[in-house]
């Protein structure tokens, strides 16, 4: 990390919008220097005043000169600290879209005494400033790619508060304990006790219940966030691909109905009610003495194991009610988890003569019957999909989905045991106390109440330009 | 064109700011319902006040929710009528930059009552608030799109007027005439003259003298948004392709300077001090019989015929000054403008032993000495393409840069011309009174006091979304 986003003094700019040709294109400035610069390359409309003369908030028309030569026509709109994204003095500039405008007026506010804002910049500006804990800017980091309801609301929860304030305060009262241990030490000659022990233990336990259910809904806030991996298994040539690509342009065709947004393209990702799902294609599964193929449905079964759910597509033209119960059953014996999600598909159904009854069997496995072909029926696969992963109950709780919280809550529930342990093993106080500052030093991480550069350069790296 | 273009009664909204994921993203509304939509949406921070109780230009923090379910932490400003770009309400809402957030914003908005704006849209609804005339709307689109210098100045001169205020008023006093003469019409059979015909015909003069200057200034406009053609001339295997190459990588370099900002890849344009070259290459010239290559050649003058300026690029290890001294000249016999600007560039200095002297013949001929393969001197080449230029003396004035101003331009002074045939040949008033009114119409298509559905359709289908 550059040593120079350490120092919060000087004034920073950058170009918030989405980089490229637009309509309007945002440019940003924070520091103390802000507004200054701001009345030297703008003027205001007649009649109206400069920036430092205009009340807070309050956007104004005006023109952009570099020097005799006139820039741009611009919207300003300056807030003054602390009331501000960064809790600096904060200028908004709107201007005219064009990526020649956007890089002179950028160049415009360096000559006059800005620097170029590196990554995340404001964001941690803010968080120096307070405005928001460490995991919070984090959000702001993830809301800004979120591309999923799922994604969106998890960072939003996050960046709302989320669990850090529940973490913050647990981390408050341990950090009470450790003083009186420390004031303990102090007197080790004496050999009184200021800390509470039964008190202690209880905050132990408490801390331990809510580090162990964060940790618990990080499998799954990784998955909401990555995408729910589902396998579409089944013999060669019964429509597996067909049915993938039928349900990704299924989707495309959704997505693209209003212009002037664009989408990242995420290979074999849909998004259902929100949910993004992540399709793992399979090679055909079939009985087999030869070697190599052995390998492949080797290889086949590892991806049914990682996925959360698997469809098991079979051509009803082809198979008989028997062999669908007897090849669902095979498959479920080679899986780790029986219980996984398998939704059996009956494709194909465009070449049967007339709409399948009398499939008893397959009613009672609640089998669904498509024809990817002509994509009948697809929605009823979407519908099982979300059916399956229940999302109403997972998004109302606290979910943990950074790798970094993770690793950090892992940590501190190492060291919350190794407390735990010493008191029961009656070990000397210095001893406890190193275990409760490593405890306090990784619960602090999360929320940045213990940061270091290597953390922050991490986390902020990983921003865009401009927020 | 979609005919509810024309219709400005209802409430439009587009992301206004460039596609795709940015640290912030700029959502627009414009129109009667525009702030009673952002208010049911939008709930602002405690202590704050709903949108329409918000002092105009303000901008205030606040959330937008759909139903119960909170979207995003946002800023809005509301601009209220006149006062605004649109001259209706317009309410600007700064969301996080998420391609998820500003579609689903987006949605909200639609779901709640306004629809997605056309092309260009808002600057429709500025022309038709009287915000602006239609050549200063189409400028705003050139403003948007303009990526140098010079195509930049154009479009913001001509935004801030440019010469369509001088039409306006020769229009004007054309309509003053042209009622003159209907009403003569009127009293025909009386032999009544209400219109001075000298008058006219000074007014006449002075429209022509004004077409005129715009006609002939549209060549130039049209070179300076389109980049000055410039060929790179000379034998084969001199280093002409070298040359091209060095020139564009040098600005390549220039223009990475800053991060965030990206350019509009134009192949084989450079921007010198603000002015777009665009390079022209062409086979290597010698003499030769061989009839293919003479066609070749004879391509090659075409090339050259089109440039305002040629690079005449030779070997300086491998020919005399004499020789120099002759292909000039031959060139400069084969080109239709004897005139045109020829520079010489000895190429290839690196391999000379020592620095060139005692080419006194190439010194007057006002040589420049490079290495293109040592990116060497060629800055030299950069200053003599803007010496032939001229720059300044041309930005002073108002230049034609449109295509669509020039034809109606040229069509203007056909009439004017027709109109000023007729006086002299005496011809009837009611053939006269016609051709005013085609001098009129061709006159008002410029400034958009004449439109119809085809001209604005063609006009803001070239506009961005969101402007």
């Amino acid at each position: 990390m550059n040593v120079s986003y350490l120092s919060t003094s000087d004034t920073i700019c950058a170009i918030s919008s989405a980089p490229g040709m637009g309509a309007i294109a945002l440019v940003r400035m924070s520091g103390d220097k802000a507004i200054e610069i701001a009345d030297h390359i703008f003027k205001p409309a007649t009649g109206k005043n400069p920036i430092h003369q205009v009340p807070p908030h309050t956007a104004q028309f005006g023109r952009v000169y570099n020097g005799e030569e006139l820039l741009d026509e611009v919207v300003v709109t300056a807030f003054r600290k602390p009331h501000s994204y960064t809790g600096q003095d904060l200028v908004e500039i709107s201007c005219h879209g064009s990526v020649y405008i956007q890089q002179k007026l950028l160049e415009l506010l360096i000559s006059n005494g800005a620097r170029l804002a590196q990554p995340g910049e404001f964001t941690f500006r803010a968080f120096t400033a307070g405005k928001m804990d460490l995991s919070q800017a984090e959000a702001v980091a993830d809301l800004v790619a979120s591309n999923s309801e799922a994604s969106h609301q998890m960072a939003l929860k996050q960046m709302r508060g989320g669990f850090s304030s529940r973490i913050s305060e647990l981390r408050a009262r341990l950090v009470h304990f450790a003083s009186m241990i420390e004031l303990e030490l102090d007197f080790s000659e004496e050999d009184v006790e200021f800390a509470d022990r039964k008190e202690l233990k209880r905050l132990l336990q408490a801390i331990t219940l809510e580090i162990d259910a964060l940790k618990s809904s990080f499998t799954l806030g990784n998955v909401m966030k990555q995408g729910i991996p589902v396998a579409i298994a089944g013999s060669p040539n019964v429509g597996k691909s067909t049915l993938l690509n039928a349900l990704l342009n299924e989707e495309k065709a959704l997505v693209s109905e209003i212009p002037g947004t664009t989408r990242d393209a995420i290979e074999d990702t849909i998004s259902i009610n929100g949910i993004n799902f992540r399709f793992i294609d399979t090679a055909g599964l079939r009985d087999t003495e030869d070697t190599v193929e052995i390998m492949g449905i080797g290889r086949t079964y590892e991806k049914l194991n990682q996925a959360w759910i698997v469809l098991y597509v079979f051509d009803i033209t082809e198979v008989t009610e028997e062999e669908i119960d007897e090849a669902l059953a095979d498959i479920r014996q080679q899986l780790d988890d029986p219980h996984k999600t398998i939704v059996p598909v009956a494709n194909k159904t465009d070449l049967l003569e007339e709409l399948p009854h009398g499939f008893t069997r397959l009613v009672d496995l609640n089998t669904i019957f498509i024809s990817a072909k002509r994509n009948e029926s697809l929605n009823l696969i979407a519908e099982r999909l979300v059916e399956a992963v229940q999302v109403n109950k997972l998004t109302d709780q606290a979910i943990v989905y950074n790798l970094r919280h993770f690793e950090a809550l892992e940590k501190a529930s190492a060291s919350v045991e190794a407390i735990s342990d010493g008191f029961s093993r009656n070990i000397p106080s210095d001893l406890i106390a190193t275990d409760i500052r490593q405890a306090l030093y990784y619960l602090g991480t999360i929320t940045g109440e213990v940061t270091n550069e290597e953390i922050l350069g991490n986390i902020f790296s990983r921003f865009c330009i401009g927020k």
